[in-house]
């Protein structure tokens, strides 16, 4: 089955200046714009990040180079290629191999992104997708977790919580918007929101040793996060599943005050970015509403 | 789990200079030596690659890196960097990720590949893992499949036949002596034999427009291809095992006379090599004994 359907990728792919060499050898040849890549691989199952049964194979491709081009936005990275790893169970395997090719292909063309290798495989275990893509930093240098400081700001794009109706399989990889940021302002520390907010954030807290004060009037409530409230009789509140869900693929960005404001107020970016909270020399995360003192915030999200 | 097992690994890794930005990010920043890349990903599945209720988690671990920088050799490439995708049956999962990197870790120290990245996952289903790995071209540029000539001798490492019996795990991949011919010869075509000697060669022939007459005299059959042979009553030769066998993971080249003659003469090198043929401008794959014609030969293989 890899042969056919190697002979109906080769179709359906361009050729590309920065694949010398590509799909159909033992390896691909990238020619990058720098000694310095950014790698990154993520892995989606069946049962766990989508339920096949549920959802069109095209939305579950998709998906798939999309978290990965979400973790190079995460460092400001553009993305160059990526690879697709495919666990394919056996019946049907090549219909479904080129579903989820139909789904991956628009979005790889959308942010020029070359496919340009991978592993195609069948088996009697449900589907695995295993992603790598390959990215350039930006001129600075990457964004990493771990240089936030104490009056800091944290930025936001987008709105959280409630991704499972439906964002967690559709969303656009921030990868616009994290060019524009990169060219034009400095970051101190960022990630992508994959596992949720809270968690998110914590992570950036603790590589850089420091604390934060979430605004909590200031967080921008998805209406996903209100109708899953509203829908469930759980007590969870559309707050909750704004700080906790996870696979929102926002960025969560941190800057001086100055470049900060500087950035909330670029109406050209991608994105509108705000202001959720603030970085302190106290550990620890808290949250607040205005004129009330902080109080401590559960860390929640998708502990894998 | 994944933040457990990331805290073990992490106390498992040596810092490496050309890994700047490594684990516990949303990406990895690779320092290469170039600004070209080769990239390679490969992924095995439980009861397909191997069985895991028959294996040590060790030696699976050990071939999934493995195939990875067999498939870096084939083109010359010296390994980099490795990103691991793991995607783990629930049960005792912990431990059969450490297990897993146990195996591979030696073999990453043994080639200096540095483990820059990964994805650690658990789910309803089998064992199944994907291995990117990242390697440096040679000097001279990475050898394709493409180039062979009418009148180039091909070559072979090692001998062919009966990996199922163990070589399939345990093999030691062919990096080294890759290094040494790229650095000393000029190799017009490379692949490594994964599928099968007759199939990985059909695919030289094609992708160069030529054909091709093995010696079959000189083919080097593995023990392990004679134990098979007389083990079944299938009536299946120790050649045909190794012809069609795949899974040897040994190097087959394609260069002309001359640089043959060195190649096969160098004592030096990490594994002899052996000629067994020879490329022919009338197309399709032929075997012949001594003083005997050529006679068309079947192609087989493993067939994904």
């Amino acid at each position: 089955m890899e042969a056919e359907f190697i002979a109906w990728l080769r179709g359906r792919l361009a050729a590309d200046p920065r694949v010398p060499v590509g799909i159909g050898s033992d390896a691909a040849v990238l020619d990058l714009p720098s000694q310095k890549a950014v790698v990154t691989t993520d892995a989606l199952m069946d049962g766990v990040d989508f339920v096949l049964s549920e959802v069109s194979p095209r939305r579950v491709g998709w998906k798939a180079l999309a978290v990965n081009l979400s973790d190079l936005a995460a460092m400001g990275a553009k993305p160059v290629a990526a690879f697709i790893s495919l666990v394919l169970p056996r019946e049907n395997a090549l219909a479904l191999a080129q579903e989820l090719y139909e789904g991956l292909l628009p979005l790889a063309l959308r942010f020029q992104v070359a496919i340009a290798g991978g592993d195609t495989n069948c088996w009697n275990g449900p589907l695995a997708l295993s992603v790598t893509a390959v990215g350039e930093p930006p001129r600075c240098g990457v964004w990493t977790r771990g240089r936030a400081r104490p009056g800091d700001l944290i930025l936001a794009s987008g709105s959280f919580g409630g991704s499972i109706l439906g964002k967690h399989l559709d969303f656009t990889p921030r990868v616009e918007l994290a060019r524009q940021l990169a060219e034009r302002y400095e970051i101190h520390a960022a990630t992508d929101v994959s596992d949720g907010l809270s968690l998110d954030l914590s992570h950036i807290l603790s590589e850089s040793g420091v604390g934060a004060v979430l605004d909590l009037d200031a967080i921008a409530i998805a209406d996903a996060a209100r109708e899953l409230a509203q829908s469930r009789t759980d007590g969870i509140t559309p707050l909750d599943h704004a700080l906790g869900d996870g696979e929102d693929f926002e960025l969560l960005l941190v800057a001086s005050p100055a470049e900060a404001a500087r950035i909330a107020s670029d109406k050209s970016l991608d994105a509108p970015i705000r202001p959720i909270g603030t970085i302190t020399a106290e550990r620890g995360l808290r949250g607040c509403y205005p004129g009330h003192p902080p109080t401590p915030l559960a860390i929640r999200g998708y502990q894998h």
